[in-house]
């Protein structure tokens, strides 16, 4: 195998310059390029899967057929007036661009980090902008700050690429660069348009309260003061009006052995019975390939594919208040600079990233994954009534996790592997609400005001993950959606009333899948040609995903249409190569969600024969991975399934959001369903954790409080594999 | 204050003597008296408010009127022939009986750990039990083991109180007394007539798969041989085929400067700016009194009411496998004594109770309380971009934990405060699914096959809880749902289709309310008197809790009929003195829900003038708990509203839940919303942990892997108040 590098590995930093390289020799010195992104293009899954394949089962040789390695370069091309938006990917080995598509006219790029840090410059030197400044007052030694943001779907589809800024101001006279400028909001909103580089448009937003309308209230002839009553709202320790507590002991994880896990230049993890590799993107963070247990496969790749958040204020231009994190900027690019001992707790793998400066040199972005195990409690328990002995294992997890910050708001993601076969994909929400003006005093139907004069705008945030399965191969996958049932009283099936029935159907081409709690409407992941040995049943896992509330807006507007994907609560569509987007590879400005899961569905690829739309059988097709099947003009081909929950919340603001809002967390859970012949954590040893002591509690006379005491006797023994709950005192039944 | 008790917290063992003692002396030695509980009977709410108020004020004095220390006493009474079962409360000053009610004859009472111990023997002398396993033939060395169970919904009301019994058998030859005897059932389910104290019938049971029918197949002429092919079933380590794994290294939680919370010997706990009075009942385990958050009051009592587990197999008499763990055993008798090391980690306080034997002394049940901090991940974070400025809070949790053992399965339930206002209800399934036997190779609709012979049969698990709020008043309290609604576009208040409206309904009287994830409806909690300063609306909690499935039993069955609460996903009742049992007080061998929540909601009770029967204003009515109200005949009454959410999961076993399962884990929130002026948390401390080292990845030639180092200068450094994320060697945007 020599020193090729695994297909599923980062671009190493001299792959990186190498594929720049390649892009740029192709232009002529007078043509300008201006890189976005460069990162490894994934192998197709018709090259790669033999490969893994033969990974897994030992065989791999330096003949084994390698999938060619390959870049994605996305980059902008200015030649004279013309201005063109190019994905291109290139060989790395053979040195050659391999494909470029060029972007339509109206799909516009995602905005790199160092546009939007050249958004404020070009505001502020704006007439226009300092015109729409001149109706307010500041108070003395406040100063303008603007938070650029995506335009956000638009209400003329020739709009050129534009830029909105949220402006607000900053108490600069208390001489601390992180005063918080969220706590004043100014109503304006700046326009750029980012080919002219000039503020276009300042539009005036409404201020008003319950039944104030739709409209800003006319211009005064009078510069209105602005934040007479406003609060601060600062969420830095040192700014805050009282210190903060000092009663919080500290609460440290040790392991003193260290980690469980170990990973590989390469990016293979492993831990437990578990091993994948772990990958990162600039648009999605980390993702997880070829995720294995025992050498079984699960699941080919594992992702966030993106999140939308539509605001719901009725108030034009707040209609375009609507982000896609994911395609606006990418939460790979913004993600978080990790620190040892403030976003996980214990031992902790950090991984680094390359991201591309606008000339495609690399650029290291440090420690944008971490790694690290965590205890959940109790994973299982059985105490034996009659003898008292005791089991008890621990929930042990492996957590890989990152974290955005987007202007004001920050995500964190987290897989998290567990010793039960499960897999749990968590998103928390953080930061600091979008918040605008409001006149002092009123209340708004649009939001809550969670400051004096500061209105938390009403909002949702909706979530969709990619799922590309391989339960236990990765040629098989079919999705089943499983309900159970009421059956009504009657006497030859349910003589007693108590019977319900499992209802399974086999999702036979793309298609979408609501919730419905109601039946316990549930997602397999299962492989229909192989049997669990003890149930007979297909090997499985189980989509466990609470039911969250779907896009709001109504059908027919922008924001509904560029988030197709929030309409229903899970998709299932066809697998093609490099189809990773819910809503579609260009979101930024988009009108509708082009390429996104609903046109995914519209396309027709189907899974089964019964899913086939001519109805004819499909004779020997074996469904590998969908790129080895005939297509049928137009009528989509036959194909594996991808499965992309959709969740999330909505978030109607409280005060206690303010001024950084308490994370708040959903999981969606990957459960094994007849994958396994037994718990497959049977095997976790129930040690007691010898470093656990006893706190007292407090004497009757209220003096001695809280003394820490090491394992007494009567807290029992561990013995040898288990414990013996007589011995430890207990009462037993 | 002297001497006396707080009113809240539990008897002494002296107060628990004396109740006994009180009761005892009432009868003649020729009645025989069995107790089956004593503990506190609570204050009524009437008589507790103004000693509360007077206590978080900080004006209680030896003046204070104090609610009269009262004890429950639950004892049967046999006087020759007649059999009685009494519930008294006496007063442990006044030293007299103070009410005594004696159930019908048809409410039969839940089993104590003493009648559960001596099913077995008595089954096994039966000669009726003897005739029905002669039909068996057990493999050398096995021996039969027997699992007490309630009866379950009786199909004939007039039966007496019976008990059935699971039957198994277990590998003695194994010389082990942990072989798992589950791994082997026995077709016939033994009952016995309790007041007889004997065997009356043995039911056979059926063993086909798919289309073999209701009925159990006729009895052979040949002894049926057993257990030919079952596989052992073991869970002890060390009977494990394997040993277990070793790689699972070492995970500790060190609290170096010990624990952040105290509890004082009256059940007072104090945690950051949380405190409780922690509670204990026989039936109901730890129960939470007057949850207060800066001394303002937010819950009167938080406790979980009732479990009802009915299983889905059509086939008699498998219509009577449905518990109800609380009132049918209580999961406060059958808490675990929790073993340090084991049920926690970190720095672990330990709560006894006193359990009654059946003369009425107290038996001492050490630890069935665990009290502990545990991390649970980000709590809040925020990057300033612009300067690079870190700051980030963990969440930090007091976890309130026990767990029961319900003969093969347990359950974990906790209460969890977390630093930002919130309180988690926990429960988690674990321990062993109950199964019966299959014939062997046959497949089966009640159930999944989990191991050779053995049927794990469909089931739920349906909890409910009982929220008794005090929104920053012990008299304010009320309920509103709360939807989020989308609005068609219209050009007078939704010209672009994005804007959605929240709709708030007050709960003006006693009724249910369904789960709509669609609507994102919640309940709220909230005072209407007070208001929010900020946001000037009522100061509130609302409830989160993912919508699961409702019961599936027809409606007309007798497991529908006895599990009404289990129809809908949430009730709101007024509130009574001492009740707090969602399906009744007694749940065994019910018919319906006799009391239940079904029953407190036709009574009629109402919480505003709107939801009065006779729509008449209540003039000064205050609603101060209900008790001091008017009543109108037979149409309720004026109350205060308590909340009963019913959660749960439908269990379709996995072959992965055997032999014992990996914990399945619902979680439901109290959130704070609009109940502060910002967040709670703000000031929690983001000083850097000092224990958490780095991990280092493999070396590329495979040999160091996963050395530690701590804190290099790469990763930063804190400073104070937060830290510098571009000191840090952070990418910063």
């Amino acid at each position: 195998m020599g020193k090729a590098p695994h297909p599923l590995s980062q671009l190493s930093a001299e792959e990186f310059t190498r594929a720049r390289d390649i892009v740029v020799k192709l232009y002529a010195s007078a043509q300008t390029l201006y890189f976005r992104q460069i990162c490894r293009e994934e192998p197709t899954k018709e090259s790669l899967i033999p490969y893994l394949e033969a990974e897994h089962a030992g065989t791999l040789t330096a003949e084994t057929p390698r999938p060619a390695r390959h870049a994605r370069v996305e980059y902008d091309l200015q030649d004279g007036h013309k201005h063109q938006v190019v994905r291109a990917v290139v060989d790395l080995d053979a040195g050659i661009m391999v494909t470029s598509h060029t972007a339509s006219a109206f799909n516009f790029p995602y905005y790199v980090v160092h546009e939007f840090m050249r958004f404020q410059d070009i505001c502020m030197a704006s007439d226009l902008f300092k015109e729409a400044m001149s109706e307010f007052v500041l108070p003395a030694g406040f100063e303008v700050t603007i938070d650029p943001w995506p335009y956000g779907g638009q209400d003329n589809l020739q709009d050129p690429r534009y830029m909105q800024g949220l402006v607000f101001a900053r108490d600069a006279g208390k001489n601390h660069p992180d005063t918080n400028h969220y706590g004043h909001p100014i109503p304006i909103i700046p326009v750029m348009d980012w080919l002219k580089q000039e503020i276009v448009r300042v539009d005036r937003l409404a201020t008003g309260g319950l039944g104030d309308g739709l409209e800003p209230a006319p211009r005064g002839d009078e510069p209105k003061k602005l934040f007479e009553k406003t609060k601060s709202a600062e969420w830095v320790p040192e700014l805050l009006d009282t210190p903060v507590r000092s009663d919080l002991k500290p609460l440290n994880v040790v392991q003193p052995e260290g980690a469980s896990f170990t990973i590989q230049p390469d990016g293979l993890v492993e831990w437990q019975r578990w091993r994948f590799r772990l990958g990162f993107t600039p648009r999605e963070g980390a993702v997880l390939h070829d995720v294995c247990y025992e050498n079984r496969p699960v699941f080919y790749r594992l992702s966030f594919s993106e999140l939308t958040v539509p605001y719901g204020d009725a108030r034009p231009p707040f209609h375009r208040k609507q982000a896609f994190d994911f395609g606006d900027g990418g939460v790979g690019r913004m993600a978080n600079n990790l620190i040892l001992g403030c976003d996980c707790l214990g031992a902790i793998h950090y991984v680094d990233t390359l991201l591309a400066e606008p000339d495609g040199s690399p650029s290291p972005s440090k420690s944008v994954v971490c790694l690290h195990e965590q205890d959940n409690g109790i994973l299982w328990k059985h105490t034996n009534f009659r003898s008292g002995k005791v089991v008890v294992a621990r929930s042990r997890e492996l957590v890989v996790q990152f974290i955005c910050t987007l202007a004001n708001y920050e995500y964190i993601f987290a897989y998290k592997l567990d010793l039960a076969g499960g897999v749990t994909l968590e998103t928390r929400a953080t930061g600091i609400v979008s918040v605008v003006a409001i006149d002092e005093g009123k209340k708004s139907a649009y939001g809550n005001v969670v400051s004096p004069g500061v209105l938390a705008q009403n909002h949702q945030h909706i979530f969709a993950a990619r799922i590309d399965p391989a339960i236990d191969s990765y040629r098989d996958t079919q999705v089943v959606v499983e309900e159970s049932q009421g059956v009504k009283t009657n006497p030859e099936t349910n003589p007693r009333g108590n019977f319900y029935e499992i209802r399974r159907r086999t999702v036979d081409k793309a298609t979408y899948v609501d919730a419905e709690p109601r039946l316990n409407r549930t997602l397999r992941l299962e492989n229909p040609r192989k049997k669990n040995p003890v149930s007979g049943k297909n090997v499985g896992y189980k989509l466990v995903a609470p039911a969250t509330q779907l896009m709001l807006a109504d059908e027919g507007s922008i924001q509904a249409q560029r988030a197709q994907f929030a309409r229903h609560n899970a998709w299932v569509t066809g697998y093609r190569d490099g189809e990773f987007w819910v809503a579609g590879e260009f979101t930024n400005q988009s009108s509708c969600e082009g390429g996104g899961v609903g046109d995914m569905v519209r396309r027709g690829d189907w899974f089964t024969d019964d899913g086939r739309p001519d109805g004819r059988p499909d004779g020997g097709a074996n469904g590998t991975g969908g790129e080895s099947e005939s297509e049928s003009s137009g009528c989509g081909r036959r194909s594996s399934p991808v499965v992309w929950p959709v969740f999330g919340f909505t978030h109607n603001p409280r005060v206690e959001d303010w001024p950084v809002m308490p994370m708040e967390m959903y999981q969606i859970h990957l459960r094994p369903s007849d994958f396994f012949e037994a718990n497959p954590a049977l095997d976790v040893p129930c040690t007691r954790n010898q470093s656990s002591v006893l706190v007292s509690g407090c004497s009757a006379d209220g003096q001695a409080c809280g003394s820490v005491q090491r394992d007494p006797v009567v807290h029992g023994q561990g013995v040898a594999g288990g414990i013996d709950a007589k011995a430890a005192g207990a009462h037993v039944a």
